[in-house]
């Protein structure tokens, strides 16, 4: 951490910061330049931040210069970690397609969305009992009725479960039926929720908030992992930008820079991001390319009578497609292909 | 709302549409263009966003032309509200100074601020017990300790207290200390909350999800009201852009756009979206200028020792100024003066 | 400037560093922590940018901690600045109605607008006979023709003139007729231009970039001063956001974080921030407020009718109320009030 | 063109939409639903923008349905176009590797670059001889010499010459140079520029600006095609956002969105998107894999001493480890490999 003093801060200002820095066990470097000090600072930058540096009187910027979460860290732990969902790793080497329906409406379009989940290679069922919607008049989920569903179409097919929990409350409820829980963006900050998934004892999709920089995803993930579960998965999902052609925009790069920072898998959810059928196939594509642990679509047997995100849904043929380029590309990142 | 076929699409794709709106009790008027055809809809719209339109073949744009949202909405309740707290009433004809501790450390801190911040005219306290934190490693509030200290602190100054809730289940406890419940900014798509508190019974201070459009928000609204709840007051407190200069951008534009489509007062948080004390004076001023109906500011006894955004928490001599822009500005505006 | 080194920096990695700084007559300060090492640096910043340290083996971060401009910069230059446009001070003490038709499009209608401008309390005409447009389908100006309507109308109404030039070659013939030239938000990092009107010795008001930071604003005004012109305001009008209520977001923080940063006169452009008339007025008041040296607004005398942004121009009604505003807020901020 | 009333519009109102359209030769068909009433308009949209339906009493909104450009749109010219740049065809079925300096500094510096992009399979050489930095203290370009350098190179290594313009009247000489001119990210709104290199007689390499939408980038395009010039090619750089882990965003989805909606080729510079040498090769593969017909990398001999964007210039371990991905993956995407 360094702290840049303003170019008016007098010898007494400077001397409150190296005082305040050492009484909390820190050492503090001061270095003086022609018009302005900086006071580098050493030790344990967690208690720094408390210690609310900025606030000191002459005191202009406070730099932090090593990032502020560790469990997830690549710098606390160097090798990638694989995390394994209902028996299926999800890491290095692997690639893995996870698919399902946006929404679980009935038994028989999940059942049947599954199957072309499977067909095209997916090796992970997702699809989602409980939704946060936007608009309260819009369908919300069909709650523990859809867990079941989930459940009853794990049994016909073999396909582990990843579903979305959006309350602290039904995690427990949640996690007796799914091999995996899913954070959606729009509780990247909801941390009492990050806190129960983590203790949970199940794997955990984190997806990107929609307006949270890379270091605030990892953070998020960090509260989950403070509870001593570290099978996380990280998930970019576009993040909210001026362009309005897309849903939101996929930050492509956040997957090799997520990649850099932390050693936990990162997938990318080309439906959500683009919000459109025909982009897809383009974005996961370029999400195999880039370097993803794997991807999650949307699938639908029927779209246009679609609950839920319908307008992204892949049908048959797009699956069919999807499957090729499954088989074809991680191959060339060095990584299992998809057996679709 | 009207959806807009693609140039390529058929007379079968048009009436398709047609169609699958007259189903569903709509009526749809077709109009052809030179390149394309407009088919306009008439009839309850929340029942058109369910048809997924967009999913449809040929359908190349569905555009909504009324707002989603209709018990915050000033279309269907024209005249402004006021929201009673404790008394204190906000809305048309007042301002409100509404200021305390970003988080309650202890009693005696509590209190300073408390009388602090009545001093300069303050007619409600707010403080944070329970605090969203970025970071795990951050000071995350005292809890239900925090809550008894408010009480204390009212019930020794006569100020009804305003404070956060951050999870679904603590919804009772903090409104059985409450006036108002709080909702912060990363809880604006944390709809399982939104219910909570709609269903609490208290008044409702609704922070802007900080990315969320004006929309978003007044839908974040029509969560809570939809439980019965109405007591609502709106809070813009800066939006996310590229701007790093100041910690969010104030959307000042949003206050009077928010006022125009919602019957609901509108205040402004002006210590979160600068994050600068030396910002707080003017952007309160830029505030009541445009029309706010209150603004909540953090003050601290001793800013730079606080567990929680010191930086931006103004001291006693900032006080004040502020003092005295609150009994000058607002009567400008048609509004009583604050008594300081 | 400070440079940290990656964890997994050698002692060669940093000894380069030292050794490129104090070739290029710089000082570097060696700071060794637990798990990184920063070297400080003291000298003439400009050239360290040069240096390119970033790209040296082992850099993690260059932070630069002192502004990158300084002609424009309080810093260098304490004092607030004075500009003066055709005998019109703006600045300290002052408060500068401008205000015109967006574009010129017959003597008519510019005399008309001239003519309401002043009756407001305008002391400045602002008019456009260049217009820069989105596309290429749209009116574009008058030209010279404009130029010379616009100088038969300050003939004919004593108010001097400003106008936006868009190309460099342009600059000579357009500072031959304006009292002021203008640079619009497109043209924020046209560097030519910037130099161009650096050299024509009239005062120059330049608009933020829709993308540009506070800083990035700053350094074009920097490319005008390095020429020799000091007399210079910057005008904030907006900027680019996901929001969509509004053509722009005014970022109203921006005034005082400008008016901190750099001497220059600080207005703002409520009639582009908003682009809707019915919010000029309120984001006139919070200009005020916020303690801007001006405002910029757009009147015509028949908006339905005008060839560029009518949607936002205010008509008689509106420039009455709007004169109230500049008589009564200005004086409360220690600013004479506008003579409307 | 969807004019959309207020609910309080009066049939006054509709009828002056209505005859305002009529008098511009276009039709105007009326839908009344239960709360508004929604104007469809059949003819020539440039024309209604120019009407100011906005600014008529009693209108809500106006919603565009049809694109603004012509010229450049897939609408009107279904097949995809091919760019020929000194012979080097760009477009569908090809794949072009376009690399080169940031910056022209020497002719050794030139050639060595130019011959590093040669071996690694580039057939365009990219160079600036003019640079367009926010800094005024930062290097600006060699101007006329540099582009005598990429003269002699071309002539050495038998590569064509892509290198920006960035002044209207520098546009003759760089052209009697170049083989293709480059409009950078900060004259996307230099709509002067653009109608120049329009009449220019080479093709042109246009970049998105910043803060560009997709549409605005059509636009710019747009302006170009109307002064004869189809021979463009787009460009994606990343856009502006909240993100500071990178440079820039990386729009990814921009590439197929843009293909979608015009027949000019597509390109990517993922250089000036992630900002860092690391990112550029991942970027570049999902570039490929999204389907981009191209695209350009920075390349340097010795980038720690480069004068301009030293950090993200490949070195030749990188080109190799390119070259393998550019000979590999375009033939997935039924694109010919290049030869590297």
């Amino acid at each position: 951490m360094v702290v840049v003093m303003a170019p008016e801060a007098t010898e007494e200002h400077v001397a409150a910061v190296v005082e305040r820095v050492e009484a909390a066990g820190g050492e503090a470097f001061v270095s003086r330049g022609v018009s302005r000090t900086i006071v580098g600072l050493i030790g344990d930058v967690t208690a720094f931040g408390d210690l609310e540096l900025q606030a000191l009187p002459g005191v202009s910027d406070v730099v932090r210069v090593s990032t502020p979460y560790k469990l997830v860290s690549r710098e606390h732990h160097p090798e990638k970690s694989t995390v394994v969902v209902g028996g299926v790793p999800i890491g290095p080497g692997t690639f893995t397609l996870v698919a399902g329906p946006c929404a679980v409406e009935s038994p028989e379009q999940t059942l049947a969305a599954a199957q072309m989940a499977k067909a095209a290679g997916a090796t992970l069922l997702r699809g989602g009992a409980y939704k946060p919607r936007t608009s309260p008049y819009a369908f919300q989920g069909l709650g523990q009725r859809g867990l079941e569903i989930l459940a009853d179409v794990r049994a016909e097919t073999g396909l582990p479960v990843v579903t979305e929990v959006v309350d602290a409350h039904d995690v427990e409820l949640v996690a007796s039926y799914a091999d995996m829980l899913q954070i959606g963006t729009r509780n990247a900050g909801n941390f009492g929720l990050l806190q129960a998934v983590g203790a949970a004892g199940k794997p955990v999709l984190l997806k990107r908030g929609m307006s949270a920089t890379i270091e605030e995803w990892l953070m998020a993930a960090e509260y989950i992992a403070q509870r001593g579960n570290l099978d996380i998965v990280l998930c970019e999902r576009g993040i909210r930008t001026f362009e309005t052609a897309t849903r939101n925009t996929l930050d492509i790069a956040a997957v090799p820079v997520a990649q850099g920072l932390s050693h936990l898998p990162v997938m990318v959810d080309p439906s959500h991001s683009g919000g459109r059928r025909d982009l897809v196939i383009p974005l996961s594509r370029a999400a195999i390319a880039v370097g993803a642990d794997g991807i999650l679509v949307d699938v639908h047997p029927h779209p246009e009578t679609a609950l839920c995100d319908g307008p992204q849904a892949l049908v048959e043929s797009d699956l069919r497609a999807l499957a090729a380029v499954c088989r074809q590309l991680p191959p060339l990142l060095g990584r299992a292909p998809v057996a679709g």
